[in-house]
């Protein structure tokens, strides 16, 4: 698909290898920070998404989402999903099951910023199934 | 000056009243993140900037600056000011001494990170002179 009227600020980076066994088509990961606080630029090509997916940590943790480029989707588990375009922040406790990626019509971009913690760590769990990720519309 | 191709990511938020004896011209401050990690975006108007700084801390602190839009400099103490644009990062260590700012000729925006860290306090210095800023090109 055509990346159209996308809009990329951050350097796209390479292809996202190391994370590639829990996503649903392609991503790109540009680590942009990686101590202090860690920070990557992640873009999504069309219909591209994580699997459902939960950071744990015994104290603190979490992910804050800042999108850049593009329009895309957060679902947070048992709710409806978000739609996600430039300038929107979400923020994502420890604990909080979801998934986020780009819509089917749009590349996607958002910075993903890592919230310190104790212990922290990433729990993968099912794919968003094609039939859910269709009926968002 | 009119705001011509400067394409804003993030909401701008209200003047930046807190920090306005730091900064020469006007600048906007939005907190996109208080909990966690500390988010904000930061916009100058063209010929803004902050005085010379330092970020302290007993252990970590320090700022990462994300660019989103418009142009503008960093200058680390001692050192020929660096031009930024969208899509470029400064990792600002504690103990630097440092000032950013908009262009002359441009509106500029980043979002600022705050680098969580033992004791952390700014120490604000002196303004950057006329003379010093127009000397940059």
């Amino acid at each position: 698909m055509s990346e159209g009227k996308f809009r990329e600020i951050f350097e796209r980076g390479p292809e996202n290898i190391a994370y590639a066994q829990y996503f649903a088509g392609q991503s790109y990961l540009n680590i942009l920070s990686g101590e202090g606080v860690v920070i990557a630029n992640v873009t999504f090509e069309p219909g591209c998404r994580n699997n459902w997916h939960i950071h744990k940590a015994d104290k603190g943790g979490g992910q804050i989402l800042l999108c850049t480029a593009g329009r895309g989707w957060f679902q947070e588990w048992g709710k409806p999903a978000r739609k996600l375009g430039p300038g929107d922040v979400v923020a994502i406790p420890a604990g909080m099951k979801h998934w986020h990626g780009a819509a089917g019509d749009s590349w996607f971009s958002h910075l993903a910023v890592e919230v310190p913690g104790e212990n922290g760590s990433n729990e993968w769990l099912d794919p968003v199934s094609d039939e859910e990720y269709a009926a968002l519309g």
